[in-house]
Parts: C-alpha cells; sequence; structure tokens
C-alpha cells in the first residue's frame, strides 16, 4: 500500500531496494515468515529501522510470529513501483548499452527495454538482444509509439543532454544516466545518475579520514 | 584541508564529487576561475548549498571573483582522497571483472587495479589489460603483498561474503561491492554497493508516486 502523501525519503527507497533484495533470497531459500529481528541482520540494518521503514507503508509484522515472506515482498515491490511493467528505450549502443541491452535482469525486473537509439549509420538497423537499433532522429516519435516511461543514456557525455531533452519531448518521465554529465530536466521528470567512481571516492574518503583521526 | 573531525556526511562527498567533475569539465574548457552562482547551476544544486559544503573544508571563495578552479578541483580531490594513488585488487573475472579491468578511468583516477583473481582454472594466468589472472587462493599473500587498500567484488553472489573475509584478512580497508548480495565486515572496513537496479527503483518509485498525487 503507498503512503497517501507519495513521500518516502530518498534512503529509505534504497533500504526498501535492500529489503526486497533480500526477501527475494529467503523467499527462493524456501522461508515464508521472517521476524524483524533476523531479517534486520540479513540487511545489515536494526531491527527499529526496519520496523519504522515497513510501518511507513502499512505493513505490521504479527507480533511472535513476524512479517510473512510473499506478502512483504509484494508490498514492498508495489511501493517501489516494481510490480508493474516498465517500457524502457536505451540511446547510445556502445559497449555498456549492449551490455545492458543483454543484461537479462532488466526483464525478470519488468523494466523491459524495448527501443535502442544510435546515431552511427553502422550500428542502424543492428539487432541487439532482439531488439533493432534505430537511428536517434527517430528517438521522440518512436519512444511515444513505444509508450516508453524510462529513458536509459549510454551516449557519450557531449550528447547527453540534447538525448535529455529529446527523452523529456517523448513523454518520458525518468532518466536512468550513466553519462558521468550532469543533466537538465523538468521537475516532474526524475534523473538517477550511475557512476561507481563516486562510490570509489567515498571509498577513500573514509579510508583517509578513518586514519587522520 | 580535510575538516578536524573527519566526519562529512555522505550527501555532502556525493556532491564533491559531482563538484569534481564539473570543475574538471570547466578546467578542460580553460576556464579558470568561477563563483559559486553559475557553478551551482553548472551541477544542478542551489549555491547557498554550495558554499556551505565548500566552507565545510576550509575552501572560501573570494567576493567579487570566485573560487580558482585548479585549487578547488585539488582541494576537493585531497578531501575526497583522490589525490593520491590507491592500490586495488579485483575478485572475480567474468564479464564485468574483465570490462573494469579494461576501464581506463580507473588508472586516470588514481584507483590502480593490480591485481586479479578467480578460482576457474581458465581464467588463472589469463592476461586482463596488463594484469595476470591470479588463484583466488593467493587473494589475502598477493593482496598483502601489492599493498592494496580497495577491494573490488564481481563474482557470483553465493561467494561474496567469504571473498569479504579474505579481504579483510587481507588489510583491505574498503570494498567496491558489485553483487547483488549483502556483505558484513568489521567497522572499520567500509562498503560501497553498486547496484543499479536501486537507482531503476528509485525512478519507479518517484513516478508511480508523482502519478497518484
Amino acid at each position: 500500500m503507498l503512503p497517501r502523501t507519495g513521500h518516502i525519503p530518498r534512503a529509505t527507497i534504497q533500504r526498501l531496494a535492500v529489503y526486497l533484495e533480500v526477501l527475494e533470497k529467503l523467499h527462493d531459500e524456501g522461508l515464508t515468515v521472517i521476524s524483524s529481528e533476523p531479517l534486520a541482520k540479513a540487511c545489515g540494518v536494526n531491527a527499529s529501522q526496519i520496523r519504522k521503514d515497513l510501518t511507513y507503508f502499512g505493513e505490521f509484522g504479527v507480533r511472535g510470529v513476524g512479517y510473512n515472506i510473499a506478502n512483504l515482498m509484494r508490498s514492498i515491490a508495489e511501493a517501489l513501483g516494481a510490480d508493474r511493467p516498465w517500457n524502457c528505450v536505451l540511446v547510445g549502443v556502445g559497449k555498456l548499452g549492449k551490455a545492458l541491452l543483454n543484461h537479462k535482469d532488466f526483464s525478470l525486473r519488468s523494466y523491459h527495454i524495448i527501443g535502442a537509439f544510435d546515431s552511427d549509420p553502422e550500428k542502424i538497423g543492428e539487432e541487439v538482444a532482439g531488439v533493432t537499433v534505430q537511428n536517434v532522429h527517430c528517438l521522440k516519435e518512436c519512444s511515444e509509439a513505444l509508450n516508453a516511461r524510462i529513458g536509459i543514456i549510454t551516449t557519450p557525455p557531449a550528447w547527453a543532454q540534447q538525448v535529455a531533452e529529446q527523452l523529456v519531448e517523448a513523454g518520458i518521465k525518468g532518466i536512468l544516466n550513466f553519462v558521468p554529465s550532469r543533466i537538465f530536466t523538468p521537475d516532474d521528470v526524475y534523473v538517477e545518475y550511475v557512476d561507481f567512481f563516486h562510490n570509489l571516492y567515498a571509498l577513500s574518503f573514509n579510508i583517509t579520514s578513518s586514519q587522520s583521526r
């Protein structure tokens, strides 16, 4: 059940994603019920945090019994919007773009990459993982026709902003940006940056500052 | 200059990484000085936020002139620990592992992957991007010998925890975990998870909740 306000802090969304990942694993192992303490331990958070997060969207464990794993998975997936299919288009069919098109977990998680675009004549017409690469000039029309809601950008940095604008024109509401370049969109179009160098910086920052203490 | 306390909130570290990325681009374009307003705009944050973040580690712009870009880049890189070389080892030389070993930006940013390990006899001895894949049995001894500080895990999920423990034994202080599986380490060993499906969940969550408002 989604909270009425629709507002959940970003850190909570990230924890919900972790809970879902851990619950899926427990479910695959054949577990049906779990109480908050062992679930918290498996997720690497404390039990009061998990109870608070789950209460947030209306899930309460049964005292002495715990949470029904299948129900909890369903509730979290629903809260994350991951219980329904999402049509995605990808722009920039280089090495990374191809790897993502071939990544089976997208479809498994109901994010379907059903369109791919590039400006390179060598790539246009090529079929990658069942998707035919189309001319980027067709981005707006084709994305609209595909009823795409999420755009994935894997172009060279210089093209990211222009591609983002075309995606917005095509009615895309969320952009997963793999390009290490800021992009600017209207307030109602969400952008997520994927850049593991930021994670490396966080590591080197933490190691450095723990040693200077 | 690092702050005396060594404590900077995580969100600040992520913003510092963005500032560094944007400043590097401006520097490459030949700019030498920038005031907080245009810098904030290019970074997608507001100017008071950027001033606050920079004051945090002792950087002050000159009123009416702004920040010296080269100095600011140096200060941020120093704060992030990105101004010195980091020896890294990678465990799990599959598709992703190979792609990371071949990724030139690691060395460009002074994160040097100087060791690679796998358990597959077919892979051991293979040379990938100038690094010879070694038997994972040698992980502890070899990582110590290489004076590695950061470990990168790209194994199948079932191996992640065991590999993490071996990395900790080898004196590794930070782990970049590409495996969608929680790992547990002592408090003084930092873990960063890289999983872009969490970013996709954040997008579908935000799109879903903005439409239900």
